[in-house]
Order: C-alpha cells, then structure tokens, then sequence
C-alpha cells in the first residue's frame, strides 16, 4: 500500500523523469508563462499574503520575521518576478559536454550534465523563495517538492496553485507535467518524504542550524546544505594591520546572523599590534571577546598601557570556555580569541574546529598563505580578504541553491550547477566488449580525448 | 572516551590533513618507494599468502576464490608493481584549477580540486587490490582504511606492513605520516568505523550486493559504489539484427557475474526476426529466457514454423515471475524478456526498474536513440553498444576505484576523479564584502571568467 509521502516522491519522480526529456527552450518558455501568471494574478497572492501578515500579527511574530512575510512590501513582488526571467536566460545546465572520448572508431564517449532528479527543499518564511527554487528547480530539469516556513502557508499555497494551473494550461504544449512541482505543508510530511530515497535524490534544507541537523540525522538521502557555519580568520605574524582589523570587523559585524560571519580568531602573538584588531573589534563593532588565558594577559598589560580607555575595552572581554566556545557558531556579536605560535597551528585548529564552512588568513607572506590554502580542509579557503564574500552572489553564480558543507558533490556556495550531476552517453555502431583486449579479444582501445568547444550532442 | 574505532577514524583523518599539503612530487616518490619496498619483500609476501592458501585449502574454499588469492599465480604480483607505479605516474589529480574568477581588481576566485578526505575501502579476497587501493589513495592526497576480505588477510597483514614500514622510513624526508594507510581486519571494526562520520568522508565498499546494500543501509557517511547491476537493452523496431545479436550475447554472456551484465532485454514487437535474437542467445550463449506470456505466445508460434529446432529453443524458456524477475540481478546465464511497444515504455520500464548503471537502446533509429539517451535516468546510457563497456578501463581512466549507481558526486566507473572534490580558494588583497552593492557599499563586482589553461596556483 502506498503512503501519502511515497504517492508524493512516486509522482515526483514520474514528473522529473519527463522533465529530464525536455528542452531548454521549453523549460525556459514554461518559466515566462509562471513569470506572466504569478504577475497577472498578483491580487490573490497579495489576499493570501495579507491573511498571512493578520494571523502573524495576532501571534505576535517577531518583527524582523513579520518583515520577511511581507511579500509586497518596497519593490519585493517585482524583484521576485525579474528573478523568474533572470533564470530563465541562464544557459542550460543541463547537456553540457565534460569529457569527450574515442574509444575506437565509431565508439565514442561523452560525459554529460543531467538533472540529479527529485529535490526535496525546506525552507524559511519568505514568501518569495518559492518562486526562486520552482525556477531553479525547472531551470536545471529538476522536480521539486517543496516545504515552506508555516508563516507564509498561505502565501505559498496561492504561488503554487498558480503555478500549477501555469503548468496545466501549458502542459499540452510544452509536455511538462504539474508533478514537477508539489506543495506540501507539515512537518510530518517532510519527515515522511525523507524516508522516501527510492524517489528522492537530493535534500535542500534552509534554514536553523536545529533544522538541518535534524534532517541530516534522519536520512539516506544526500543533504545539500549547511548546519553550522563556524568560521575562522588567522592573523599571522605577517599580517598588515589595517587589512587584519578591516577583515575581522567587515566578516564579524556586517552581518553577524549570516553563515560566513567569522566566530574565532587566531592571532599569532608575535603580529604587530595585534591588540588594535581587539580594541578595533570592541570600539567600531561592539564586539564580545571570548579570550584564552594567555589572550587576556597580554592583552590587559597592553591596554594597562593607556589607563583612562583601559575599562572601557575591559568591558568588552570575556574569559572564553576552551570546551564549547571553538566549536560555537555564536550568531551574534561575540568572537572567540586565541594565540597560535604558527600557520600550522592555526591549520590544525581549524581543521578540527571548522565546519567545513569558510576560513581565512591574513598575511603579507606567501608561503604561509599558500601552506593555508592547501592545508584548510572547508569548502572555502581565503587568503586576505573577508569570510563573507563565501556567497553565490558575490561569487557569481548568479543565483545561489544554497551553502554546502559536504566533502563530496557540491561545495561551498551552490548555484545551478549544484542541481545537476552526469551521465555518460556511449555512441557506437555495434561494437562488443569481447572483441577487445582484456576481454578475450584482440582490438585495442584508441582512447583519443576530443576537443570538447562547441560540442552539440 | 575514545573507542578503538575512533582512534583509528582520528588517525586517519590527522594524517590526511598532513597529506593533503604534500606535493606531488612526494607522494608519487613514496609509490615509488611502496613499489621497491613490496619488490625486496617479494618473499616474505610469498610465505604470507602461501599460509593464506594452506587454510583455504584446508577451508575447502570454492576453486574460483582460492584462484583469487594466488598473489603469485602467473604474473600477478609483477602486475601489481607495475601497477604502483603507473599509479605514480599519473597526472596529479589534485590542485586542478577548474575555474577561475576575477570578482574584483585583486580579488580572484579559484575552484581547486581537494582530496576527498579519509577513506574506507571495504574490498575482497584479492591480495592485489590492497595495493593498487594504496597507490590510488595516496595519489589522490586521501588518507585509506582498509578492510579485505578475510581469507586474504595474512597476505594482507603482510604488504600492509611493509607499506607502512617504508613509510615510516621515509616520513622525515617526505613528511607523509604512517597514519594514511591503516589495516584494520574484522567486520566488527568496520561496523564500527561506519558510525565514524565526523572523521571519514567516504565509504568504497567493492564485493557482494548484499555486503554494499547492508554497508548503505548503516552508515551516514556517503557510499561510493554498487548494491545491484541491473542492466537492460532495449532492441528498437529500427535495431538492426545483427548488432542486436552481437550486442545481447556479449553483454549477457562474457562474463555473467558482471556488474554491467544485461538482465533484461526489452522488445519492439514490430522488431524484423527479433525471434533470431533470442535462439542466438540460446544457440551461442546457453541462455535462459524468463518471458512474458505475450513474448512466450509469439516465440512460440514463430519456433513452431520449424518443428525440427522448436522443442531445443524452448527447453531455453520459463515463464517470467513479473514481481520480481524485472528487479533481479540474474548473475547467472537468465535473461528477463519483455514486449514494449515504443521507446517511451522502454525508458519508462527502465526508469522504474534498473538500478541505474548502464541501459543500451539498439536501433538504427535517431530520434529514437536521442530520446533514450536523454529520458533514462542511469549513469550510462549506451547507444548500439554492450552495456559491458561500463568499465573504469574501458573508459580510458587508467584506473577504477567503482562503479557508483549514486545520483550525485561520482557516477558509473570512477577513476581517481572520484575520489578528489574542490575548494574554492579566494585570493584577495584585503577586499570586505560591506564594500560592495548588495551589502551597503557601492563597489561593483567584476565577474570575469579567467583563461584557465595553464593556470599554476
């Protein structure tokens, strides 16, 4: 008998089977139609929005998650539906040749992008990022079942009904089936669907680090994504002090919430005025020092050294907890200091403290930074400049799916080329294993790479 | 308190991290070293599988497994040395820049290749493969734990010893510590080493679909490799009949207990004398042909036009148990037949049924071949060739480390490429992100693809 969630995943995947077939321009075509339906039915969606605004206020949501919800405040609406045309006019991700080969003659092998299949993507109360991840998700062949915050419920089920019925009216035209997108609105459903891995190929969870730790540990199915995001800067002895104190205020305080605001920094004791980064920190961002022994004693004989400014960066220091601290994704403005004697030091600090997430060292010494780069074992690894460029927009994806701390498939920042992986396509006339050497035959394999430029299959 | 597992998981991991910032040059030099180190002990290695054999004999182990331990029947061990050192030889797989990005004047993007991390290679009863795994492992920068199968494992503890021994003796010079190569010998470590996910990054399991189905079912860690090769051919009423003779027979019958093996062959009833395909499968290949009752009508009455040959041909069929016999990996000389009336059955049975490594459409057909390529959804998809050519060696990658059926990272026969995945190294000159639009400053960014050819980081 099947349940609700396999009904769901089934169709999911029914649906991304035919997307997969699909072209470009077709694909590309269906995302105007949404674009052109959302905005000729922007009257409904505001109704839905503005129920979703009244009962949020009744619960008395907290003001910066009221905000989000407001679909149709300042130009929100708009910038949406430009999203929607922007992924369209990407260039495919799909099809693209990797690897050309001759195996022999009129053998040939391509290694080619294709759609991962169904995603299973959570995400926060904005009402507008369902209309960002139904672009990507077609834009990349993709089927997408789709869990949304509670708070824009309403929101969400107006955007998909229209998008749905966008689908339908198309669906003899164009060939894309309405299961490519789904709805759905409990959490029993999402823990449901992440039972479902015969179906589903790929988790996409935005959200509280609780959230995705707890989807991670409740399934088989790959998770793209991000549950901490512990950064680290390391000053070395080298380091300029007006790049040191620039980076460490822009990666902690311009947005401290974000996954790639810095949480630790690592300062070698013998960087020049290193102590001006602190008091830089504390001054300008307001920032908590959570400081090691060694941190403070230095530090307090240094501010001893100007006895009227002395309490006031006193205020701001903390003695840190060695036990949880270095392993603390703090979202607020408080940083944990510590000294290391060395890059190696700071390298292995890191690399057992990191989330894999975003690190950076700051430092006029190359050999220091290139031995940083190769030995930080995160998705990001900086040299002079700040933690929080590690975003898709900043990198240029055009469009970001999320921030991944996997070893394998996508790292970092993900944009479009995140939602699909390969296949290899053999072309042949008729050739047989066994004719060849190795197999008990006696041809042998030409295995001549082919230029890749240009390639259409 | 850390449990024995952890210790060896830690280890690994320790070691990779140091690994990692090894050149290339070092490491190809310690194969070197591993391929002379097993050359000089070639006689103490002799007496370690010779004692292997003498309890297998002893065991009363099946012929094709005792075979299978013979580290020195015919060439085998000089292959294995060669072996190493081809290994070395090849391209350096990490450090590859994949792309590169000016975001802004002195600030520029680099996607690296990285090593994976710490691996766990679960692998049969082959002497051999413990160093072939070895070289591949160390030449891809990732630290290795390693579990053979048992029958093997006075051989094993054996060239794990000397490899270990030539590592430890040249640590000082090559600065590759001995943890990157760790033997461990019971299932119960390995059991215990799967819960290990914060240490080891992936998993390569090689041996029985039931060992890499119960390995996938218990571990978060990501699974690299196969539970099942459920293949199909698809013979298209435009299929010519000879390819698809030739084609069936090689991939059903060369080697049966292959993964990349043909189970089930899907027929266009309107296919000119697809009856000849399956006599030639039972002729030449002493093939058992599981059918459908259409397929079984309508053979039937086309082997009774010759009364002679009818009753051979049909001691070659059985009547096909639908509930199962579509999802089963044969391995022995059986074939599942199935009538489908149009390339979309044909991709749709497919999607539903095989366990998505390698299906061949044979047609002479083009759209027909296009649209199979593009809708099945496996990591191979063959057009007029044997799904046999599904083959690490085939492909031209040197070397296999498996053949995945995931759906994302590394998919069908993996070469060395699987076992690295990327970093984004940004290189700044003291660039924060509040100085850019987007994030309160009014800084554009540049966004410039940079020529990648040749690019030395």
């Amino acid at each position: 008998m099947n349940t609700v969630s396999e009904t769901i995943a089934r169709k999911g995947r029914l649906a991304g089977n035919v997307l997969k077939t699909i072209s470009n321009e077709s694909r590309s075509k269906l995302l105007l139609k949404i674009h052109d339906g959302l905005k000729a039915n922007a009257g409904s969606i505001r109704a839905a929005n503005k129920l979703d605004l009244e009962l949020a206020e009744k619960s008395q949501l907290a003001d910066s998650l009221y905000k989000r919800l407001d679909l149709f405040k300042g130009d929100k609406f708009e910038t949406m539906l430009v999203g929607i045309k922007d992924v369209a006019e990407l260039e495919d991700p799909v099809g693209k040749v990797k690897l050309a080969r001759q195996l022999d003659e009129g053998l040939n092998l391509y290694q080619v992008t294709a759609p991962v299949g169904v995603l299973l993507v959570i995400f926060e109360s904005r009402p507008e990022v369902i209309a960002n991840i139904t672009s990507l998700a077609i834009k990349s062949g993709n089927a997408a079942i789709l869990k949304g915050g509670k708070e824009s419920v309403n929101t969400f089920r107006e955007i998909s009904r229209i998008i749905n019925s966008v689908i339908t009216e198309n669906e003899l035209a164009l060939g894309i089936p309405s299961g490519v997108i789904q709805l759905i609105e409990t959490r029993q459903d999402v823990s449901d669907l992440l039972q479902q891995d015969q179906y589903i190929d790929l988790v996409v969870p935005r959200g509280s680090n609780a959230l995705v730790r707890q989807i991670k540990s409740s399934t088989k199915i790959p998770v793209l994504g991000h549950a901490d995001g512990i950064c680290s800067i390391f000053l070395d002895h080298e380091a300029s002090l007006n790049v040191a104190k620039r980076i460490t205020l822009d990666a902690k305080t311009s947005y401290p919430a974000g996954c790639n605001a810095v949480e630790t920094i690592l300062i070698h004791p013998e960087m020049p005025e290193w102590w001006e980064v602190l008091k830089n920190l504390s001054k300008a961002g307001n920032v908590k020092l959570h400081v090691t022994k060694d941190v403070k004693d230095a530090y307090l004989s240094k501010l001893n050294e100007d006895s009227q400014s002395s309490g006031y960066f006193q205020s701001f220091i903390v003695d840190i907890d060695e036990s949880s601290d270095f392993d603390k994704e703090f979202l607020s403005l408080d940083c944990a200091v510590k000294f290391v004697e060395s890059t190696e030091e700071a390298v292995s600090h890191i690399n057992v403290h990191s989330s894999k997430h975003t690190d950076a060292i700051i430092t006029e010494n190359k050999k220091n930074a290139e031995f940083f780069l190769k030995g930080v074992d995160s998705s990001g690894v900086y040299w002079n400049a700040s933690t929080r460029f590690a975003d898709g927009f900043r990198y240029g994806f055009g469009t970001e799916v999320g921030i991944s701390t996997s070893k394998i498939h996508a790292r970092g920042p993900v944009g479009l080329d995140g939602l699909v992986s390969y296949q290899y396509q053999l072309r042949g006339s008729g050739q047989v294993a066994s004719d060849y050497v190795g197999s008990g035959g006696n041809k042998a394999f030409i295995h001549k790479n082919l230029d890749i430029t240009g390639i259409q299959l």
